[in-house]
């Protein structure tokens, strides 16, 4: 018998529970994970270098069907070989094992599920600093960023999913007692009960940029609504849900249940898994973040199943005029640096008419804000230290290789260069890439070009900045849109593109919010109506397809 | 300027969107329209076969963009033409004018639309008397039937939906107010603004015997949440829609918005519109009640929109052991003869063990429980006019003709015979057939036939009854399953089959509760979890996915 039954892991987080209910009722600002390094003990801040080497060159071990076949292969953008190996189990076998356990987990009930989540996320909050370099030697970001988008900010957004699973399955009454009136007869009576009843297996795809943050939302959404859930991330970013599957499958052995609720799934790139398992018929729910080729697949062929998708997107910019040229720029260099632009917010493609902005100063011309961005990016890129930090790595070498195609598509307002990094010498570094092009060139700006690229467009006034960004986007969708005005009738105009295109805008953003940071608990990421995402991280709409409500009634 | 503003309507009907808030959320036993005819002002009910009457013979006028093409041929199943014609407006044309009116709708906002949407129910509810004369002489329903299904209980499932989409758009803040600390800096403090932004144009595609009931829901929850609907009734009952796109078409217009928000497209047989409307790309919500060759074809092809189907199914029960034999075969009868078995909810397959069920007076053999069940029917349907009342007519006539070739399917238990209407001779009326055949010929059970139509099907046991139940459960779906059991094992083993095949279970129904009944705000009609229909009337997920949430942010 488990001393930590699930309903005793309910009341134990039964207040945090509740006061991030009403976070996703206000969205005001909320954030139950710090975000800072120095809230969590000193010694697993000083010792995470070594704990991640530790998981180096070792066998990880997991819960799982029996196999003798091993995967390994992950590459650290820093430049070191990772040497982690995984068992692989066979996909069908995995399935009809995840398929058995349906019961089990779904009889854990709601309160029992949201208890085992919320417990799952306090020790993988615990594992934070250990988390960020495991996220920053896969992904390539810089480690403080690895660290916060990677820890507290996706297990933020993995609360915010389990959040609005609890608020859609406690909107539904466990039982009813329904008692018609029959005029003078005996009013007619019943008992009904209604039951959460998940979907079947889930498999959630992550991907290697993101393998935290963007798992998350899908792999806690299934689960708490009752679904065992298998993740198959990225073949080279596998060690931070090694370490997230490994957490959870300790929290579900304690509670006394299948650790296999939560599985791994793992492949490489010259032998993917991911088409088979997503259509196998017992895969009810599909989480998905990747190229929009694959993802627009899945959607298309996987019809059996409930399918969530975050693709590619050409986010954009709208420049009209701004109150503060410097401030614009400064914040714009710091959108295209972080990260070196491999976030799904990223700005691609900014809009400038040709005949200039207004500012205080007087009509700046295309050429003087194109002058202006490159400078301040160079400005901001000057610190090699800090713009190593900034930048991360780059991910995967197709990512470096496409700056190098990209160059010819434009006229180059600021080259991309390499840097090197002071502590990994062989790190794939390179800064932003900016480039000129007409509105007219739309082939050029309207494909994602993923990574540190992106576009000023010569437009011929703000309202053809408006239009062309409205095609680009009903075409390619987009996560994010940010428009500069000191018009009020533009930022009007603005907020009625967002709404045709139906993508989240950021007006006039000079200060220390970015167009592609989105926060938790506040900032719904992508709306799931545009070629983007089909899905929002994360909403009521996000939860509640994952499972249906089983009735059954009598009479009294 | 209008005197009846949207807002005006939300305030006028808020008390009961607060009472009917409270029933989605206990689903307890309440319906705010009354079923009871003489709760209705006495004039109308008399006047009602006259105003239908009236109705006939005449064009019926609509808003809609001009046309010269006029529909007709809609034809009684109790034997008269009705002769009414119908303006049918170009499908393209029509979908450009719906897709044009989007930000009126949307601007109208979630309290607005809830306000329009009650207002049209409540002036709905006011002619239910003459709804229910259109309802039968579409769907051959007997009159008291089509009265409250036609018109309270569809009332109550619009209302529902409207509900829940209030209870979705509700949950989402307009604005908030984001302030993140900075430790000794300042707050970072952003102005946040939440826009209910709907997916698109709506289509919802009736059915002939049920044409308001199976339509409204996907009515008034595409129409709540924001985006202008098309109405495609079925070609034999657009009379019931017609009435109810005029009532939605005057309140609109009253409360000063453009009546097409809501709009009717007819067609023929001969020359169908759906594929046209459900294929145009600015359709991005449809509803579909039908056959599931269609409703399969609409979700495997438009990809571009949120789907929401009601297709067919095997509805099962399992007989194991009853404690009043009388009574159970008493409540079969009545379910399997009510509307001639034409509710997506009637049983088609009843499975009964080989070795017969216990009851308090010993074992009853297979062929026993069949007589006994035809008996039932029989002295049900003894009585020509009660009989003529409960069966209803027939439809359509290819039901009828599927009575004639399903005789040679089986062993004829119960034969199907004709009736003759005392007030409408020309009636196409039939008794239920019932037949018997063994578990093993399931080809010949499994597949839908739609009509008074069943099978007593010979079993090895009730375990095999379960197994063979599952098999063709999981394959054709169903919306009912039922079953009869004294034994809490088998029941509990039902509740398992249910969740399993994601059925809703009625358990020993032997009194005046039938297995095709639910009742709205209590009874989930359908889960969305099987190949009988991908959506729920009504839950939240039949409303979350019909709009998206735009966020603009800014710096205060």
């Amino acid at each position: 018998m488990s001393a930590v039954t699930p309903a005793v892991l309910f009341d134990r987080h039964e207040a945090l529970l509740n006061r991030a209910i009403e976070a996703i009722h206000t969205r005001e600002y909320w954030s139950p994970y710090s975000e800072n390094l120095k809230k969590y003990p000193e010694e697993l801040v000083k010792s995470a270098p070594e704990d991640f080497k530790a998981l180096c060159n070792q066998h990880f071990e997991l819960e799982g069907p029996a196999t003798t076949k091993k995967i390994t292969g992950e590459r650290s953008p820093y430049g070191l070989d990772l040497g982690t190996s995984y068992d692989q189990p066979d996909m069908g076998q995995l399935v009809d094992v995840m398929h058995s356990l349906i019961p089990q987990w779904r009889d854990a009930g709601p309160k029992g599920r949201v208890g085992v989540c919320m417990e799952i996320l306090q020790r993988l909050n615990d594992m934070s600093p250990l988390m960020g370099h495991a996220v920053m030697h896969t992904s390539g970001q810089g480690f403080m960023m690895a660290f916060q988008a990677g820890a507290p900010h996706a297990q933020d957004r993995a609360l915010e999913a389990v959040v609005y699973g609890w608020d859609a399955m406690n909107a539904v009454p466990a039982t009813a007692r329904w008692n018609k009136p029959q005029g003078k007869m005996d009013p007619l009576v019943m008992d009904k009960k209604f039951t959460i009843v998940p979907r079947g297996v889930a498999v959630v795809i992550g991907c290697s940029t993101f393998p935290t943050w963007n798992t998350y939302p899908g792999l806690f959404a299934s689960l708490v609504t009752g679904n065992p859930v298998i993740v198959k991330p990225h073949p080279a970013a596998i060690l931070p849900a090694a370490l997230t599957v490994k957490v959870a499958q300790e929290v579900l052995k304690e509670a006394g249940l299948d650790p296999q609720i939560v599985s791994l799934a793992v492949d490489t790139l010259e032998e993917p898994v991911a088409k088979d398992l997503v259509m196998n018929p017992k895969v009810k729910v599909i989480d998905y973040t990747g190229s929009s080729v694959f993802g627009n697949w899945i959607e298309q062929n996987a019809l059996h199943a409930k399918v969530f998708t975050e693709k590619a997107g050409v986010n954009s910019i709208i420049v009209d005029s701004v109150s503060d040229l410097k401030a614009v720029t400064r914040n714009l260099a710091f959108t295209l640096s972080l990260y070196s632009g491999q976030m799904c917010t990223t700005t691609q493609a900014i809009y400038v008419p040709k005949s200039g902005i207004d500012t205080p100063e007087g009509k700046v011309s295309f050429d003087e804000f194109a002058q202006a961005l490159a400078t301040a990016t160079s400005k901001f890129l000057g610190d090699n230290d800090r713009a190593c930090m900034v930048l991360g790595a780059i991910q995967s070498e197709a990512t470096a290789k496409r700056i190098d195609e990209c160059r010819s598509l434009g006229e180059i307002v600021l080259d991309s260069e390499s840097r090197i990094h002071a502590q990994f010498p062989d790190a794939r570094i390179r800064t932003p890439l900016i480039l000129k092009v007409d509105g007219k060139d739309q082939a050029t700006y309207s494909e994602e070009r993923f990574g540190p690229i992106s576009f000023l467009i010569a437009t011929e006034s703000t309202e053809d900045s408006m239009r062309l960004a409205k095609e680009v986007l009903d075409e390619q969708g987009a996560i994010t849109l940010g428009v500069y005005s000191t018009s009020d009738a533009v930022l009007d105009q603005a907020e009625e593109l967002a709404m045709d295109v139906k993508v989240a805008l950021s007006c006039n953003l000079d200060g220390g919010v970015f167009v592609n940071q989105s926060a938790a608990f506040s900032d719904f990421h992508a709306t799931g109506g545009n070629p983007a995402a089909n899905a929002c991280l994360s909403d009521a709409a996000f939860l509640v397809n994952r499972f249906v409500v089983v009735q059954s009634r009598r009479h009294v």
